[in-house]
C-alpha cells in the first residue's frame, strides 16, 4: 500500500506523541520532530506508511543514544494481557465457534494497542473485548477454516507487545505442528519481538523466528534471507495488524489479515468505516483466484 | 504567541485541506506538501502559527498561478452570512444586555468558520447561534463596555468573510465616530479583505483600512506603515479570531480579543476547554496594571 498524503500529518502527530512517551525532552523533540519533517519532504510515496514508520523510530532511537525507549512498557502489556489470558481462554472454548471467537479475540488485542495509549484501563479493555465478540466480523472464517486445513505450512506474523498474549488464543485453535510464529527482528515502536514471544509463552508452544528488520510492519526488502526464504517456502501466511497489512497486501501469497482498521486511509483502502474488524485474503491472491 | 510542536501535524492538515479546497490536482497537492515539509523543518519558533499559515498560502497561490481560490467562496459565505443579518440584528436590539449579545454573535461568526467548512448548513449556523447566545461567556462585558465609552479611537481588526457580517452587529453596538475596522491588506485563506469590507455594507458605515499584509491575524513588521501607524495610535483595539489572538497577544497594547478558542494549544495557552467564547484583554496589558 503506497503512502497517501492524508499519511503526512498523522506521521508527524506519531512522531511527536512517541518520542514524548519515549521521554525526549523539549531540545530531543524537535530535533526529532525537525528531522521527521526533512525525511517526510522527499519521502518516496510509493513505499508504504511503516517504511516511514521504521526512519521516524530509527531517529528517536538514535536521539536517545541506542535505548529501547519501550522495553519496559512492553514488559508491562505483556504482563498486563498474560493475566487476562485464563479468562480469555474460556471465553474461547466455551464459543460456538472457538475459531471465529479466537480471530476476534485476536482482533481485540489488535484494536487495544497498548503501546499507543502508555496507560491501559483494565474497564476499558473489558469493553473492547465484548464489544470485540459482539460486532460484526467482516471476512469468511469458514473460508479461512478451510484455508487453514488445507495448508502445510502455516507462518503467522505478529504484531505488537500485549497483543500478543490475544495472538496466542488464535494460534491455539491452528494445527501447531504446521505453525512459525515470526516477530520483528529488532525494537521498533511496541512491536514484539522474540522477547515478547518468551514472555508470553508462545516460544514453548512453536518455533518462533524474527525478521530482521526493525519495520512497524513486513517490508521483505528489509528482512533477512532466513526469513524470506520461510515466507516464500510458506503456503498460508496469518498476518496481524495494519502495519502488516499495510506492507503485504500487494504481497502475491496466501495471506489473511487478521486486523482492526484504525485509520481513515486504511479503512478507505478497505472500503470499510474505521473501526471496522477485519479478516481479509490479499488482494493479489484474490485476483490471481479470480482470473484462473 | 509562539509556535509549538503540536502545530506541526496541524499545520500539515490544513494545508492538504486548503490545496484540495483550492482545486488542486494530485501533482499540484504533493508539490505544496512537500514544499511546506521543507518550510516546516526551518521554521523558526519563536513566531506564532499564523506566520507559517502566511508561508503556506503564498506556496498555494504560487501553484495556481496567483490566483486566489477562495475568491468565490468568500462571496458566497458573505451572501449567506447577509441573508441572516436582519434575524440576528433583531436578536441584539431585543437583548437585554445588546453588547453582550453582539458580542456573542460575533463569535458564532467566528465559530462557523465557513472558509475552513466549504458548504454551509442553514440549520447548523442556527444551532451554532443559539449556543452562542446560551453558553458561558469566558470575559467580562461591563470591563469591556467601560473600555469602549473611554476609548478615544477605536481600531476593529476584522477576520474572515462571512464572519465580518456578524462583526457589523458588534460594530453597530460601539460608537461609530471613534471606530475604525482593519482588514487584510491581500488575500490569504477566507479572511476579509476590502472586498469584503463593501461587500457586507461595513465601508458605509466606518472607516476602512486595510492592513497591507496577507497574514492569517496581524503580524506587525509583515503590515505597512500607514496601519502600524494607525495601531500605534488607537487607544482600544478589538481584534476578532484566533489569528489575531495568536499574533497580538504578546503585543503590549489595551488589545480586547473576541474568539472562539478552536484549538487545543490556544485553549491551554488561555487555560480554558477547547470551543469557549472568549472575551479577553491582552495579556500585556493586564499585566502593565497589575504591576503598576
Amino acid at each position: 500500500m503506497r503512502t497517501v498524503l492524508e499519511c503526512i500529518p498523522c506521521f508527524l502527530r506519531q512522531t511527536l506523541g512517541a518520542v514524548r512517551l519515549a521521554g525526549g525532552d523539549a531540545e530531543c523533540q524537535e530535533r526529532v520532530m525537525r528531522a521527521v519533517l526533512r525525511e517526510a519532504a522527499d519521502f518516496d510515496r510509493t513505499l508504504s506508511p511503516p517504511a516511514m514508520g521504521q526512519r521516524i523510530h530509527r531517529l528517536i532511537r538514535a536521539e536517545l543514544g541506542g535505548r529501547d525507549p519501550y522495553a519496559e512498557i512492553k514488559r508491562q502489556h505483556n504482563e498486563f494481557a498474560l493475566n487476562l489470558y485464563p479468562e480469555l481462554r474460556e471465553r474461547v472454548l466455551a464459543a460456538e465457534n472457538s475459531l471465529e471467537a479466537a480471530v476476534r479475540l485476536a482482533i481485540a488485542g489488535n484494536a487495544i494497542d497498548m503501546g499507543v495509549n502508555s496507560h491501559v484501563d483494565v474497564d476499558q479493555v473489558a469493553k473492547i473485548v465484548e464489544q470485540a465478540l459482539a460486532v460484526p466480523l467482516s471476512g469468511d472464517v469458514a473460508e479461512f477454516a478451510a484455508a487453514i486445513d488445507q495448508a502445510r505450512d502455516i507462518l503467522f506474523l505478529a504484531d505488537n507487545a500485549g497483543e500478543i498474549v490475544f495472538d496466542r488464543l488464535l494460534l491455539e485453535q491452528l494445527p501447531l505442528e504446521k505453525v512459525t510464529v515470526a516477530v520483528r527482528g529488532r525494537p521498533v515502536i511496541n512491536d514484539a519481538t522474540r522477547t515478547d514471544a518468551d514472555e508470553v509463552g508462545i516460544t514453548a508452544l512453536v518455533p518462533v523466528i524474527d525478521n530482521g528488520a526493525d519495520v512497524p510492519g513486513t517490508i521483505l526488502g528489509e528482512c533477512d534471507p532466513a526469513f524470506r526464504r520461510r515466507f516464500d517456502e510458506s503456503d498460508l501466511i496469518i498476518a496481524k495488524g495494519q502495519g502488516n497489512y499495510e506492507t503485504l497486501n500487494d504481497v502475491p501469497k496466501n495471506i489473511y489479515f487478521v486486523f482492526m482498521a484504525k485509520c481513515q486511509v486504511v479503512a478507505r483502502h478497505l472500503n470499510c468505516d474505521v473501526g471496522s474488524m477485519i479478516l481479509r485474503r490479499a488482494v493479489g491472491v484474490a485476483e490471481q483466484t479470480a482470473t484462473r
